[in-house]
């Protein structure tokens, strides 16, 4: 039966998050028997930028050890699916290709599930465009270049008879109003839909740098245009529609989501009904966190990394002594 | 004294536009001696695209001879100043620089008129970045290139630490998301300001076409660096300010706005406090006029184009004998 997860009503009372490690024991044991899958942001909580965080592969040891499944879910898809199995490798979390969760892979299997026929225009880097070669779609970009300043040169390279009938926009390095422009032109066609992959309206850069993010730009598209915008990163309702299908998902409280943003993982996650935990490791600080006042984004609990796991888990073992 | 036009309520009865064909004799005369002053648009008022509209310049000349004032507001600046000249003098319509408004002007007389000083990082047209240059002003924009889909050469094009205390938009036909970017970056400044010039959402390009215009670019910098957007093209509030002192308006209610769009023309000219007049010769027809539910677009008079002024005079010199 399928379930409207967005017809749940954010909760009127104010929640309040609760660390992981202040739990009495019963709480903790609670706590821990309450979920049996994750899925878990990478940045912020595996590594930031390129450090990686400190106990982050233990923590996610310790919770297989305990016989939790995990699953990693990121909006950046910037990086191949291969350089995540290095990098994975490399600090030594074992790594599921078939359960690694990104825009691109995301956005495939949604045109697969509606079963889409079609020519695609795409915004987005080469690793997207290749995973949408790699499926059997067919794509068109661009143009690359820079125009002269007349209307009538703009004329040519926005009008196209090409018969488009899916617009995709992911991070995209060289994007330009001409594609913007394009794409608009391109959703005019009745049958033509809009696909967002990356939902960031601001992408973390850097520390203390927040850069404009897709989602930013496929709003403009979506107001000009007036399609729905299906929105396959976090925290869009059609990624979660995915997810709780490919997961076979059957009980959404038993789903531990675990993330540093307020938006794109907590939110993302209550919206979909799993519980959720703030990881203090990356975009967002404690102040942050206490100051939110959108239900939705509130995490149930939250800790200051992965590293928690490896001590919940002791105090638990020390308890059973 | 200052009144801020903006907390002028919307009224709540629903007006009815009146056809200026279509009064009495008596309401059509006071209509005439209703005001003294016109501003009007040109593109859908003068030419559509690069048809001349029928009896435009002797709809202009039969209001100058019956005593009124009138001067242009356009918001397209892609355009030279003298190419317009150029145009108006083809067409036989007088026209005056110094009254001539458009994007690039008001934005210059703005920046005088807060004795701005600094470095400007400008997103526009050729013949914009004249405009500041000849006022005086420093600029830098771009870049203007195609670059590799690293975030170490992204972070190459978007960080600098030029001194920008202005970020100003319109019209940019190699507008890129490295440009958003870095104006999004140089907003991060407390001082820096962000001014929008032509402010449209969408501009009407060709017949049934619209391409995507500088106000959607500009909103999303906007909420991304959370900065006040001046606005110096209709239907901005600064441009209406600048209006009035510059033209020295005492009141408002003795101004006539005449344009062909509902939201930058007529809203524009509602919340300004001046009369508004929609002529159907440009981007909107009848239906979609009488469709409109927001009162500030809903013009007080409408007419098929200005050659009913003609009409309308002469039905007037005729009442007299």
């Amino acid at each position: 039966m399928a379930v409207d997860i967005y017809s749940i009503k954010a909760e009127t009372t104010q929640k309040t998050p609760k660390h992981i490690l202040k739990l009495s024991v019963n709480d903790k044991r609670e706590f821990l028997n309450s979920f049996d899958r994750i899925f878990s942001d990478v940045d912020g909580v595996v590594w930031t930028v390129n450090e990686y965080i400190p106990q982050a592969a233990e923590g996610f040891k310790a919770l297989a050890d305990a016989g939790k499944k995990y699953s990693f879910v990121t909006n950046n898809g910037v990086r191949s699916e291969s350089e995540y199995a290095q990098r994975f490798k490399e600090i030594g979390i074992e790594f599921n290709a078939n359960e690694f969760v990104y825009p691109a892979k995301s956005v495939v299997q949604y045109l697969n599930s509606i079963n889409f026929k079609g020519l695609i225009y795409v915004m987005a880097t080469d690793n997207f465009k290749k995973s949408l070669r790699g499926a059997g779609y067919e794509y068109i970009f661009g143009p690359l270049k820079i125009i002269k300043e007349t209307y009538s040169d703009l004329a040519n390279h926005i009008f196209s008879n090409e018969p488009v009938r899916a617009v995709i926009l992911d991070v995209d390095f060289n994007m330009s109003s001409l594609n913007l422009i394009r794409a608009h032109l391109f959703l005019r066609h009745p049958d033509c839909i809009l696909i967002l992959g990356a939902s960031d309206k601001l992408l973390p850069f850097a520390k203390g740098v927040d850069i404009i993010g897709p989602s930013s730009f496929a709003k403009i598209i979506a107001e000009s245009s007036k399609k729905r915008l299906i929105t396959l990163g976090k925290p869009g309702k059609d990624l979660a529609e995915l997810l709780v299908k490919n997961f076979c998902i059957k009980d959404r409280k038993r789903v531990l989501m675990i993330g540093d943003m307020l938006e794109q993982d907590i939110g993302f996650g209550t919206q979909c009904g799993f519980q959720t935990l703030l990881m203090l490791s990356g975009g967002c600080n404690l102040e942050k966190m206490l100051a939110e006042t959108n239900t939705v984004n509130i995490p149930d609990y939250y800790a200051d990394s992965m590293g928690d796991f490896i001590e919940l888990l002791k105090d638990l073992k020390k308890a059973e002594v």
